[in-house]
């Protein structure tokens, strides 16, 4: 784990709400992350060999069988060059049916493949007496740093990431589906952050987990602060890799322990965007960026027993007595999501160390020190 | 009310779900249905003043407070060339909040305003301590019969139809909102119909109503049978009007007891679609082709007084010890709608009568006779 | 027009592509702006007749026949409480046929109507031989400062708002559809700007405007600083009045003379959501949010000449011999836009004046000299 | 290639617009068709091992390089029960970037992967200098009669299907993706049929592929006739494997040589559904219904070689002088899409010979004499 400050440990503080213990999408009850990282290798780039900058990241919804007991979930594109896969089974259903999985681009295929692997060897009915499971897997582009054309993620690295996540602190930067990943020209990857409601507007936790690989340079902002022009020339990047050839793309996961539905899922995914354009996110063409959302406590059996299913929503209005002063309990929501997001990007910078990747292409760590002085902290 | 056959009394039986006590959206517990139907004046069309062959139809979901105690929500666009007002609030929150009100197109602003005036006048609080109401207004063109820069459709009119709706039989043709429309180049404007689900499928009801003025004569089907190629040259329509050129579109309201969220609604609008393809509908160019479906049991309160509220949906896979033949409830639900669809828009048809307008244009009645023997009926 | 500093004239720089001549959307050529401001009474809210503190707003796209000769768009939901009228038929067919009409929400059906109105006037066929037009209006909720009952926006209004629109500078602030508009509890409106791209990417202009009634005090950013925060004490806001139960909403235009097709002018709608979230929007629940987008270059013909209709789009990858450090043009267009979104909105704030409405509701003006203190410029 | 009759030869003939050459989706000039059909082992389902009952279609969009000189394209849903890998990039950038894939649910994953290996060995520069394709790879699942957990499509048989793409006569029923297929409880797979139009409307062609696999018997309708009603015990299907618990589904792929750009390949997409509707699909809770349209003729380049890129669409009005009796070209468009869908779905059913799989599973082939007993044919 990266011994590198977390943005809020530097007195970097995005928004109001508290965050919970661990400020990652674990602090949402039972989320579990686990990340499987590949570096081997190093020099010019030999075209599905190597060197291997990659990984994957597993983010598994509750300790129970996440296909017989489905948690409710959404899947919304912000700027669609790039791919979630079975998008639009969790919009038509409403549901995830397996773990979430982050990776490279080119590794999508296998990791999906992999994720039946591991289904299949859990429940032998999937594929015989029922349906099986539609894996969810996103990604970015780890082309800068990595051989992208092996496809290194193999089916043992994925069923490691599921089995061996774990709840408690996250592992931010440069791990997992993080270890290829640049964000605004600076080495990038997972970052993660929470925020906790009041008791008054039902106490609840939402938890938000990047995969950061967007941006240039001059567009970065932290804190509001536009950072980032006075960044450009500090250690530069190589200029003649464009990284809007090469895709620059985030990926946001929310969870939370609300009771919402896919509408309301969704919509705490438009908000995640917010987040995103505060640190300097100019959605550009080439990127992939996918919001989806989760709710643990908003289930879907596989096997219903009834006819009728119960399901809940948070109130969108105010309720008799709330002060004046309150907004309708969906708005806090909304803000833990815009607040989490933002810091989340954050922390996936503050956290990663440098790394040299192929072809001596380096993702430089964010200069945290010239960073604190911008912000005169 | 016409004195012509429905489809069904004269042997055309749509799918094979059982239909209502009514064969119509009123099946629905609490659903009301009121038209008000403007004829006036005959001969060369002055703008703004005349022929007037329009009207206007409410549906009102239930018979309590509409906008204190808001049923669930979706409106579906299959063709986009038309309006429903409103149509992007009731996909956010998942609700209405007004009557369903039908007119021709381009009394649609004028309806609307008549709704706010309707729904401020039993509401003090409206636009004063609480928002006020967004109304539902959906249309078609009847401006192949009607002169319609005088959009003749009035306050009174409005009110009217709300507070003269009732439960019970639905007057179908040339009423209402009706009054004006053409179908498949003969007389349309409002029909319904109903299916009733078996008791071990959840027992609920799906209505539907439409409010039709599509299509070509030449691509009508009735009972699968492309009659309408049979009776292009039965008493031809004006050929110098295209009716591409005037508006050619459907608007299909879905009703139903079952306990649906926004996301199973809009399911059942889409199955809406298949009962139009059904008839022969194209879903031309110009066409401003909507479902919109409510429930009435998945109630969403103005002012909640809990965090969190319940809601609720129907299970989408098989119960256990369900005959292996059966379906998930949902697919009846499914049915019904594809089917009331069908045969709604077939009712339309068949109580229409003959109705001369502007210009000397005609629609005729479907030649129901003539029909039969081309069905072997 | 407001004797108050615009943002950038007191050094609040907004991003870094250049402005266009005024910093208006008029900047795009051709596009016209019209303001009907409506302020008349004081005191308690007697409903229906007063006080009115409201108005209307034209946006014209182009000096010829907009209906016969349609400038390509599309609208796009950011939150979906507030009403555009006949978005789906732009999004349908990609195109405008009137001039875009901004109101107070209980205004929209009246307005809608008025625009029938307005363009009977102007062409006899509409109608008649061919379709009536489909008015796109669009809303924020003016109800805290004005009888929103009254609908005090008549016909001559919205032609007076049409027939004066005028190029050049633009007046912002509490004009027009701004007149009652609130933005963060300051007074709110109407604001503008605009950004013009290099010659080597196009040369193309961005325009916006919006109509600015969103957010909470305390989430306003200025310049990516905070200062909301430290205004929340500064002549507060009457308590008993939320907000949230009285609409918080924003309307975005954008304009431009790049030749975008629909999927482009949508791909530039959602980037104005992010320089609405580096303000401190939060899209609440009850936001009717919306972004509304039109190239002046990409015309559709009413009445068609040829079978095949030439369009054109703005490439979305890098061309030979571009400076790697470049980005393909889309992405400029991206970031005028997202910048100008940004500024328009500040603009609204800098040049609204303190505005005192129905029961002496306040809406204060940003104070700029604090606001200047708090950003050390 | 089968030996019995397609749907035409024997009398069924769809709509009236006439087909072209071979009726089939290579009537396009330009698209070809390749089948990998894999038939291995009988008798009880050895889970993971076989039998194999299962294989991959490709369409190839043109002769050329398809990521170099990308067709425009869209994707559509109208069920989400099922992928279609890289949807929302088809979506956001309107076009396709490799050959369509289409295959069983489970081999998925596979053919994404083995689509990476044949475009990165036609282009060294992939996933180097610039960005890898995006495969697009659709499914039914085949679960009734294969060995699905096996996974049995593998690199050489995606790659074999690829290069062995011919234009002319397609192969129908259970070849390729089709082989282990169902429709309506019958043998169903892959179907095809096109549609030319008038030299007037541009002499456009529309061909449809049909990858079938969905709904139940009762429900069949034949060219307008329920004849399935009638074929429930002909021969029934094994009761104790309901379908909707195994997947039931449709693939329809629309080609076009007219120069529609996404938003009018959209409009395509959505007639395609009325086809559907006209055999009889339900398109039940567990479908992975999708519509896949391309234009052969609007391309976009990788490597645009100026800033605005022409792009053309079709009229969506009539022309002056055309004949008053005819519709806009686009409606044409529209109805041949709707007819060769329907025409497609049927072929899939004419072709396909009765097949047994895992378990003894059989399904037989549409009984054609019953069937044209039952259209008195």
């Amino acid at each position: 784990m990266s011994h590198r400050p977390r943005a809020r440990d530097v007195g970097v503080v995005i928004g109001t709400l508290p965050t919970g213990k661990h400020n990652a999408i674990t602090d949402v009850e039972g989320v579990r992350v686990g990340h499987t990282t590949l570096i081997e290798g190093e020099g010019a780039l030999e075209p599905g060999v190597g060197p291997i900058r990659t990984g994957v990241t597993a983010i598994v919804q509750h300790s129970g069988d996440v296909f017989r007991d489905k948690v409710s979930a959404w899947v919304h594109r912000i700027n669609g060059f790039g791919e979630v896969t079975n998008a639009e089974q969790v919009r038509e259903l409403g549901v995830l049916e397996t773990p979430l999985l982050l990776t490279g681009t080119q590794n999508v295929p296998r990791v999906a493949d992999a994720v039946l692997d591991w289904a299949f060897g859990k429940d032998a009915e999937m594929g015989v007496t029922t349906w099986g499971p539609s894996p969810v897997v996103a990604e970015c582009s780890d082309q800068y740093l990595s051989d992208v054309r092996g496809r290194h993620v193999r089916t043992e690295h994925v069923i490691a990431a599921i089995e061996g996540a774990t709840s408690g602190p996250v592992a931010e930067g440069g791990v997992g589906a993080g270890t290829g990943m640049s964000c605004c020209e600076f080495k990038g990857g997972i970052g993660t952050s929470s925020r906790v409601l009041s008791a008054e507007t039902g106490g609840f936790t939402v938890g938000v987990l990047v995969l950061s690989n967007f941006g240039r340079r001059e567009h970065l902002i932290i804190g509001g602060v536009p950072v980032g022009r006075s960044l450009v020339d500090w250690h530069p990047p190589l200029s003649e890799v464009n990284p809007d050839g090469l895709g620059s793309s985030i990926i946001i996961v929310i969870a939370t322990d609300a009771p919402l539905p896919p509408r309301q899922l969704e919509r705490l995914c438009v908000r995640a965007g917010g987040g995103l354009a505060r640190t300097g996110g100019l959605v550009s063409t080439s990127s992939g960026d996918f919001a989806i959302a989760f709710s643990t406590t908003n289930r879907v059996p596989h096997d219903p027993s009834t006819l009728v299913i119960e399901q809940r929503q948070v109130a969108e209005a105010l309720l008799p007595g709330q002060d004046g002063a309150a907004m309708p309990a969906i708005n806090y929501l909304f803000q833990a999501t815009l607040e989490a997001t933002e810091e989340a990007i954050l922390n996936s910078m503050f956290a990663a160390e440098t790394l040299v990747g192929r072809d001596g292409h380096t993702r430089h760590a964010l200069p945290i020190d010239e960073v604190l002085r911008l912000l005169h902290l």
